[in-house]
């Protein structure tokens, strides 16, 4: 019906991509553009890449650092107290999201927590002495990502938390995050009022030893498992955990009916907690994607994002081939859904060490898989289903347990690749809370953001460098 | 850019509608058809759509029904012994799905599960003891939905079985079901063996009596809401009740562990039994839909659809304006996913009242909330939704609670009208289990089947005879 003989009955059409110069004239001309969705490599990096591309040692290293990526099979060993089992920790360490940073560079939400995680601790009187004593350096400030932990929010980890240990069944990796607080008014978002630093104790006096004895009795708990299912059931894994919360209610419960050693009251408290909090799977989730992004780490030219962590303050990014360096740039804003009277000004930028979900192909790369998590964090069913569909131009593999139903199955994009987010200008998607920018207020709204394109050019210009 | 100019501009293209004729010889002249999807009523139907269509009694009729099928608040509230609670069972009654129905013409499963309920009862010796005093007539069959009860694929339910009682919180109404048995080798399947009575024996020692105890100590369970929930999470209502039964779960596991009056080995028993059964919730489901079922019933002149019930042998329906009427046709073939090495020669026809669900906007009425069901049903998940999209146009309205997210939130269609069903030759979607034709086998695989056309015009016709 159609051949080259009608070309020139119908009106013509003038096709442009790039930059929007050709297309605006054409049209001033009142001619029909289509635009074509197409960028030129982020500026500045066609060194770099042509490089990186010049030989197939990038392609072959990325096949072998996701590999190792999709290993690992995180189970929930053990809660541990943060100062017995975190190596490099001492008393005065307060670990934290994100990349490193100093007090006064920090943002409200992460001060808030740090000055809580303080009080919670005895090592200050009241807050204000908090912020003095930390001010004046007596404590340390470390990362999270460097003591194989993670956090979400402010991520702060102060020595007498229990965290939980996440073992590798398949592996030697050990990765660590605290036990999820709950929404609203908790440390992670920056509040520290005294419900907050009494829920702490709690948890460490209850939770933790309450959950030891849980897995002490049930064994180790399959988390790869537990996240493939509810991925089939409405989660994402980063900001709907609803599912696998429920999985992980299942797994526990008959322990805490009659095999767990604690009290009856503390047995039903903790069900209670967990039961309380369809967010309480996030720390585990993390945990879990920190063991293999551990595990993907320090591959010689690879180009594959091991780390994508906030700190309120910066957005840092590491890659597969350049190990334990940082690549930074300020951290976005948020399009945020805010809570209350909440609106925009009250937020703090993009925090958290939760992007370890996007990192391994779950969070705003599994969106589509989680059409009602966009009553929490704004956008439609049919956007999130786009979000994870544009993710697949800048990961390397389909993930083999985590699949969208949606898409007939389809494994979640998974190994994101910081030359092909060069090359496309197509940033990762990540889902997220937003914290209030105030310390002590808490959380304040939930949204979408993209990781910045500064943190990929630096990554790809340095493994460029590393791979002459 | 599109005038009328341009109309003979382009190659025509012909739009046809209703009997293939016209499309065909078109075709045959070399020229494009566009087949609209429309067919005429359903043959026979003509006088009684005329007399329905003919004042608004049918319109303002059905908004009375399906309005009422909508304002029951379904609570669980008790666990009772069945001959205590149900009205006009003897300890000769044994309930069946679907509609009236004699033992010389019951199929395979329905025998299996009579003779097995037999056994349960010390009514018989042997299997052979049981079907041949259930051919003298010993026994009185007679259908669940004739005593406010459903059961799913037989149904059977006797006298000493423990049965879940569910209240409407917003009215009268009390409906009742059994309790879910798990898969394989079960009674509803019409499985007899020693270990299926077995299991009947513990569910009315043990989990009736303890989940009557969880109930004393919860207060009525809120089964709307739950389902409600579990439609965000991938459920159906219908074949899929994975997520409805972590979140029942998460409901009764405090009063398992501290609360419940019952022993602790009793109480982990139930957990263990619920735990490993993601169709428990099922029975549940049917019962809530029962209720809104009940209470739509008898509206003169509305054309709502108040049941959908297979036995096995016969396919019926029962419309609210001829109250307790049925319309009965053969009960179709199961178009299904078959079990190991059963295959469609090993299978039973349609059977089970748990079309109830689809009755009131779920199962595949909500297949487009759950596209992770097409692993046990088959199909694909675009055909889920499509699925769900095809029932808008048989139904009243949409479901004010139940939704569908990838439809951007979309109430489930519900309020099944028999009149659109002859107009439209649209029937309703249901997804299902599938039982072994040969009695005690159980069950052979799950599938999609439409219910049959001629159930819905014997409605119409009787419908538009009392309307006269």
């Amino acid at each position: 019906m159609s051949d080259l003989s009608q070309f020139l009955d119908n009106e013509p059409v003038v096709a442009t991509a790039g930059t929007d110069m050709l297309a605006v004239s054409i049209e001033q001309q009142g001619s029909t553009v289509s635009r074509a969705d197409w960028r030129p490599p982020a500026a500045g990096t066609e060194d770099a890449l042509n490089v990186l591309f010049s030989d197939d040692r990038m392609r072959d290293a990325n096949e072998v650092a996701v590999g190792r990526m999709l290993a690992v099979r995180p189970h929930l060993a053990d809660v541990k107290v943060a100062r017995d089992v975190i190596t490099g920790m001492t008393d005065r360490t307060f670990l934290h999201a994100g990349p490193p940073l100093e007090w006064d560079r920090a943002s409200g939400p992460m001060k808030g927590a740090i000055i809580g995680a303080m009080l919670y601790e005895g090592l200050a009187d009241d807050p204000d002495d908090a912020a003095a004593r930390a001010a004046r350096g007596e404590i340390e400030l470390s990362p999270c990502h460097h003591h194989d932990a993670v956090g979400p929010m402010a991520g702060v980890t102060s020595p007498s938390m229990p965290v939980a240990v996440v073992e590798d069944a398949a592996g030697d990796g050990v990765s660590y995050s605290t036990l999820n607080e709950g929404l609203g008014k908790v440390l992670r978002y920056g509040a520290f009022a005294p419900e907050v630093i009494d829920r702490l104790r709690w948890m460490d006096a209850v939770l933790g030893p309450v959950l030891k004895a849980v897995l002490a009795s049930t064994g180790p708990i399959d988390l790869q498992s537990l996240i493939a299912q509810a991925l089939q059931m409405g989660d994402d894994g980063h900001n709907r955990n609803r599912a696998v919360t429920s999985l992980f209610l299942r797994e526990i419960a008959g322990a805490l009916i009659d095999g767990a050693d604690a009290s009856v009251e503390n047995r039903r408290a903790v069900f209670d907690f967990i039961n309380g909090n369809d967010h309480f799977m996030l720390n585990l989730v993390m945990a879990a994607g920190k063991l293999g992004s551990m595990a993907a780490s320090g591959v010689p030219s690879s180009s594959l994002v091991t780390v994508m962590a906030r700190n309120g303050t910066d957005f840092g990014v590491r890659l597969s081939g350049t190990g334990d360096r940082w690549f930074i740039a300020p951290a976005p804003p948020v399009d945020g859904l805010y809570l209350g009277s909440f609106t925009e000004e009250d937020a703090s930028p993009d925090i958290g060490d939760s992007t370890i979900t996007e990192t391994v192909g779950l969070g705003g790369f599994a969106m589509g898989a989680a059409p009602a998590i966009v009553g929490f964090v704004g956008g439609t069913a049919a956007g999130a289903v786009r979000r994870t569909l544009a993710m697949y131009e800048i990961t390397m593999t389909e993930h083999p347990m985590y699949q969208v139903p949606m898409l007939e199955f389809r494994g979640t994009p998974v190994g994101i690749d910081a030359s092909r987010i060069v090359r496309t200008g197509v940033l990762p998607q990540i889902n997220t809370g937003v914290a209030g920018k105030v310390p002590g207020t808490g959380m304040v709204g939930a949204g979408l953001v993209e990781a910045p394109m500064e943190c990929f050019t630096q990554g790809i210009t340095a493994l460029a460098e590393v791979s002459r």
